[in-house]
């Protein structure tokens, strides 16, 4: 039996139960070059309530009466493509359903002797990718340099400032909350951490958190704190942009301060990318995060939630704040080990 | 003899005759490691103003009753610096005079096979240098891509075109006036070029002038000219950002649409620079320079005064508009010829 949920409407306002339904079907045969996949792990996004509507955006909308799609962690039962086989711990987009059928193309395999397969749907994954790549190839953080990150609590950004320590930098978080910043220093080893909600003044506390100034500025929010970073920037600093959410809701154009003469006066580079850019290098970037994990050099948070049933209130509960760290959706146990 | 051009008083507004003297000293004798330069070329420059000042800024001021400094181009006549012989043509910073002495730091010898020696002074020299570090290193064109250039009829602007083409770009670019619009497709063989004094609609303009988006973005001017082209901007385009004189004299901070939503959309990269970034490779891009030009491959325009006594007249000059092109002021001719 295949259990499977599906979207019945596109809600206004915020999802409920009635957005979504239960069926049950038969588990689906395999055609020659198919694999079978058996959902673990589902993970549950804020994205995905922009796939619940039509209006435009930069993501498809999901189909009416079809099985949702999300990040699965998965393993393979029975494999007709000779890139698989039985056992394999796969990851990628499927569906939210017992079984899936792949072609296998968007598949990457994850190695289980590394962190905890549930983290390739995050830190392992999308988000802790996304800080990898930023990071090493845009912002190219040398020892002792100074590498500061807004958004720092987030799955992103938190990993951007353990990688960044990992290689001897000195690190400042941006984030709003007393609680968040602590997360930050006395949990996952930042240096400082300036809370941006707190803060009389953002310009002199980034002056006294960053007494060398600034080589690195990975950028997930914009905005008024990135106004106040790039006026500390060193000669040559690099900024990867990863996020500009204070423009996401913007209804007017977001006007500020020029900042490409600040990038002039320091010969400083900025870069946007998504992590897609850099999609040839998974292999790579899963490789060295998995190893990193497994050394406890790299910390997360996640929140798990049991049963394929429960996935409609996991994902409603990301816009009610239950979670701390990663919401992901346990939906059956591994039953094999590869030999 | 050697005749000397003196800073005889730090002008308010426009300087005047009675800024400058003319003086006559002997010829200096040379120490160990020191080398006698006779002057062929003197560059007389915009910024040369700002020295004449004390207000702050990022060049220090000329000191009273000392020789005027500037670029020059000149003839090694004798050495006692184991790097230079007599004969050799040399180009950096010396003195309004006749004779200067130098210990051959800041000197680079011209190859005098290729252009004209005194393009050294601009179009072999540093603008030709911005023009090429900035396209080649920052904006890295591809034969077959949009490179759209602001400030297109200055010197660096004409040259940055003028290599683009040599790469088998389409060329745009943008500049105030018909004449020089004119003269960037007609002379320089830019494909097309917008007069943004004239175009009603800029953002159309460049729609219609790069059917195919822009691939590199060589940015002189910043302000709403560059808003109007990132715009317009390809998926993993390149913007060196050379100059933002739109900024220059704003009284306070200058506000404009946030950009950075914009490089993160198109996975775009943004870098300022100076030439002295590169200073390593001077020897590099002179050559490559010297050799285009001497194929009439970039093409160049210059105003030559002569005689060291008019230089300050050449200088004022500036200030009314009167050269097209690159003012220079020739002291002598050269005297000798390499073996």
């Amino acid at each position: 039996m295949n259990r499977q949920i599906l979207l019945m409407e596109y809600p206004k306002g915020v999802p409920t139960e009635g957005t979504f339904q239960l069926v049950e079907t038969s588990v689906p045969s395999l055609e020659e070059g198919q694999l079978l996949v058996k959902t673990l792990y589902l993970s549950v996004d804020p994205y995905m309530r922009s796939r619940m509507s039509t209006a435009k955006s930069y993501v498809e909308p999901f189909e009416l009466y079809k099985v949702l799609q999300g990040g699965v962690v998965g393993e393979v039962m029975e494999s007709k493509n000779g890139k698989f086989a039985a056992g394999d711990v796969v990851v990628g987009m499927l569906g939210w359903q017992d079984y899936s059928v792949s072609d296998g193309k968007a598949l990457h395999k994850i190695n289980p002797d590394l962190a905890p397969i549930s983290t390739a749907l995050h830190v392992v994954g999308m988000t802790g990718m996304t800080a990898y790549f930023g990071l090493l190839d845009i912002g190219k953080p040398q020892a002792g340099e100074t590498v500061v990150v807004s958004g720092a609590a987030g799955a992103v950004g938190s990993t951007v400032g353990q990688i960044a320590k990992i290689y001897g930098c000195h690190v400042v978080g941006i984030a709003g909350g007393r609680e968040k910043c602590s997360y930050l220093t006395d949990e996952l080893g930042f240096d400082a951490a300036i809370d941006y909600k707190e803060t009389e003044n953002l310009l002199k506390s980034l002056r006294e958190a960053c007494p060398n100034g600034v080589d690195v500025y990975f950028d997930n929010v914009g905005g008024d704190i990135t106004d106040a970073v790039i006026l500390h920037l060193n000669q040559f600093a690099r900024i990867p942009i990863c996020g500009q959410i204070s423009a996401y809701n913007a209804t007017e154009i977001d006007k500020g301060p020029r900042n490409f003469v600040h990038l002039l006066k320091t010969s400083s580079l900025a870069k946007g990318f998504i992590v897609n850019d850099y999609a040839h290098r998974t292999k790579e970037a899963m490789t060295q995060l998995g190893q990193w994990v497994l050394e406890g050099r790299i910390k997360y948070r996640e929140s798990i939630v049991e049963g394929l049933e429960n996935a409609p209130q996991a994902f409603l509960g990301l816009f009610s704040g239950e979670n701390t760290g990663k919401m992901l959706v346990q939906v059956a146990e591994r039953t094999r080990s590869r030999t």
